[in-house]
């Protein structure tokens, strides 16, 4: 079985990983990520980084296929090159690719962050036998990825996906990226956080579990909203709410059969937003569609970036031998 | 060239054309559809039609590789089973393709009539060369048929391209299906005929271009908003308006290279529809995604319908091939 070296660059922390089509993981490397500034240098030591988990696994060169790199957008897929997300200062135009593969000499695969996890999912997670669905990551940002037919479905510049830009409410809310209403704008982890921290009342157990108004954080509601706090449920109510209506628009366009939702909805569970969620979004869909629709959480965890490298690669290798 | 024999059942008529994967037709046949109540004595006449089109063009049975079946949902496209549509009574699971195929002897392929027409205007029409594009009918209701990566996006049980029903307002207008707030509810044809004769003032051009409130259609509200009748322009600036939160939607979960508009969009033409909706897309939408996206008119016209049933063909024959 060949094997694949797995990459997952994120704001805060890189992730390597070999591993094979199975999903198992036989040799992992996983630090933080401080940008110097400068994303040639950055991923320049990402390389050596790579060099030296392969020789550590005592594989050789040919027993590895390609490297897989999931990295956040805005990125140019097919040339391998991530073009300035926000949260990688210095990461300008860096050619990923193209360095990668001088470097380390197997072909490399970039992929756009959430459609590598939303593979991950698809292959290893709570996505595993559905040939259509939807993977939300529900992080800081709302990131999407599209299985349809059984293929990762991308769109023009593989720019599909962007689910956490589609308006759920008009005019809506500002979104940091710019327009207003974005599902970004009422569940993303970034935005929520700055509302508990303006709008929590002084005597919200928000508060006291964050122990500050500034240290605030989703967790903080989740952990309010268990204990009753009115004001905790009333923002899950309005987290659920605005899910769902993003979730709807989802289901008649692309007829999944699942919708996986990661991080915060992941966290909170079934009784604060899986169920509640589900309940809404079968009101506001025909019953044919909803008695067939799985909304469950994401399976794979802290686990999610190792896989997401490891998935950008082996769906380069399938890309290329279509 | 092997010739495909389309069929396309709407509810007031039934469109037969013989072509091939170019795209002419050799022959064809239209005719009234007056659902007597008995759907599988109403498809007995089609195949009765359908026969005779191909006697009289002069080619023989192995010529035609195909029957392609265009046709209302709800449907079992798998099993080429009519569901019972709303517009087509006594059609209650009737079985299309086992009929068809017993009377006529060739492979029938049965196609949701918006995928089948969304499939004839990316082969034939505005949509050439575009490998991802959203199609939106805009007729009497707002069907979508979706070409992601060169292919039709199916879902689960082809139910995918239901945006009509992709809501576009919380809580939003009635819709005829049920729930609110859908984009049918706004820019489909019946439900703004009814919003039309319930609202227009009495001194509107448009009862007059229609002669009586009762006669009132879209056409109507387009001829007076040309003339600048105050109520219909703000009717077609509400029209424009859900039209564009639609189609923002779909951009960010798609990234179709182009969105084409059918029936009533096509007709409203430029400066009504067409040149109003991008400007809003372009104002809800990031300028990298606005700057390449075309939003067109539907081409194919009073053709949609022979080359619909005739794609629905091409598509079965192509997915029996994969």
């Amino acid at each position: 079985m060949a094997r694949v070296l797995g990459i997952d660059i994120g704001g805060t922390k890189v992730a390597l990983a070999l591993g094979g089509e199975d999903g198992q993981v036989e040799a992992r490397l996983r630090r933080p990520l401080e940008p110097s500034g400068d994303g040639a240098r950055d991923l320049a030591r990402i390389a050596a980084d790579a060099a030296a988990l392969v020789a550590k696994s005592g594989l050789a060169a040919r027993d590895v296929a390609a490297v897989g790199v999931s990295a956040p957008g805005p990125l140019d897929t097919a040339a391998g090159v991530v073009l300035g997300p926000p949260n990688l200062p210095g990461w300008e135009r860096v050619t990923v690719a193209e360095s990668l593969e001088a470097a380390l000499g197997w072909p490399v695969f970039v992929e756009n962050d959430a459609n590598a996890a939303a593979l991950a999912e698809w292959r290893f997670g709570a996505g595993r036998g559905f040939a259509d669905l939807v993977y939300l990551t529900m992080s800081t940002g709302v990131g999407g990825g599209i299985i349809a037919g059984g293929r990762l479905l991308r769109g023009r510049a593989d720019g599909a996906g962007e689910v956490g830009h589609a308006p759920v409410a008009w005019p809506g809310e500002p979104c940091a990226c710019g327009l207003r209403g974005c599902l970004e704008a009422y569940v993303g982890g970034a935005a929520w956080t700055r509302r508990l921290r303006r709008e929590a009342p002084e005597d919200s157990r928000i508060l006291f579990h964050a122990g500050g108004r500034d240290s605030v954080t989703p967790v903080h509601a989740l952990a309010a909203a268990r204990e009753g706090d009115a004001f905790a449920c009333a923002e899950l109510a309005r987290f659920n709410e605005h899910l769902a209506r993003g979730i709807v628009g989802l289901v008649f366009t692309l007829a999944p059969a699942a919708v996986i939702l990661g991080t915060i909805a992941a966290a909170a569970g079934e009784a604060l937003c899986l169920g509640p969620v589900r309940e809404r979004v079968k009101a506001r869909t025909w019953p044919r569609v909803s008695a067939e629709l799985e909304i469950r959480p994401a399976a794979l965890g802290a686990a999610t970036a190792e896989l997401a490298g490891i998935c950008a690669g082996l769906e380069g290798l399938a890309r290329r031998a279509r």
